[in-house]
């Protein structure tokens, strides 16, 4: 099997990864909605069911490692949310646009290595040729203390 | 008449909501642009013309209630906008995605409660059978010192 | 020549502007992904190559005026990478919104003249005709300790 006849669920079952169950709102919205090709997740934080997995800010109550796992949580929970809305991660054409926000201090610098956690994950999922682009700032505090959230904007195959 | 043939202004009129003034810009922007059937609303803040309704950091100066009241002020902003740019509201096929940003302490938790003020009204005016996607977060300060800034992306009908 | 013919890359070489080489990723992304005719760039900041040209938060180490210098220096990279992918600024049919994220105390307020400074330099280089629609708020910190970050999404030519 060559590189490209690999699909992302291919590479997500020999990365081992197993994706939890997809993430379900905490208010008066869904989880995504779809307008033309383009998918727009809602935020996806470091959660398990309606539980923050990890709670604080980076650069005071945590460090870089424990962000990026928070950022690594957050993209699996938008992977499984992903699958869940269009049925199979193989009809992701690309992602977009990743937006990650880091609960982080007025002096953390290092918000590209927290978030690399997150870009890693879908690269090594959905394949280097579909690389995205990417949005990376320091926010003040986010919804149950997570430390991390990722928005992210999918182009879905024809 | 069925709920499918109420409109988003059949709606408004039942709840009794009258609309302000849309927001006009404060530099060097336009309230509003369209692209293909997508309409991206400038930021909206909870604003009357120029003049902020609130001023403070939710968690610090202001409770959950003032802030769910400025995002609910941001989200009849965003409403007047809308139906200024498309000339009514049923021109609405669906809104996309809200961002919700909340001005807040690194302590904050409750983002979502503060946001669903606005998601709520957007969905009792919208209708529930097209509620959107939602982003939510804490930021450190917006503009004129306002609580709450709402983005909105709308779907246009073809 | 008239108004109407004149081009983006007229513009900007009658402003003098020269602009600087297009920045490269500080992690695993690509520095802009298009999609349809919508093009996504990354987060720019205010940086020279790899590294700040400015470091602080805007209301306590910056004031409002280096903030714009900062929002500028953005703005300026967000068109040479604009360049990059398209060729040429004329392929640029109207730059849609961008967000400009200020990093500021939680008692800044005047955001709208920071994010000025960018807006400015996109409406002289691609016309009063096509102005953008605009997000703009405080965030706790930026990549880098850069005082501003520049997310444009920019309609391409068809």
């Amino acid at each position: 099997m060559t590189t490209n006849s690999t699909t992302a669920e291919d590479r997500l079952g020999q990365l081992g990864i197993h994706l939890p169950d997809a993430p379900t709102p905490f208010g008066a919205y869904v989880p995504a909605v779809q307008t033309g090709n383009l998918l727009f997740l809602s935020g996806m934080l470091a959660t398990s069911g309606h539980t923050a997995t990890a709670v604080g800010v980076v650069g005071k109550d945590l460090d870089g490692k424990a962000g990026r796992e928070a950022a690594y949580t957050a993209a699996l929970n938008a992977l499984a949310l992903t699958r869940m809305q269009l049925g199979s991660l193989n009809r992701v054409n690309r992602v977009v646009r990743p937006g990650v926000y880091v609960a982080a201090t007025p002096e953390f610098t290092e918000h590209p290595k927290v978030a690399d956690a997150a870009s890693e994950l879908l690269r090594d999922v959905f394949g280097d040729q579909t690389v995205s682009s990417r949005l990376v700032f320091g926010v003040a505090s986010l919804p149950l203390g997570s430390p991390v959230e990722l928005e992210v904007i999918v182009e879905v195959k024809p």
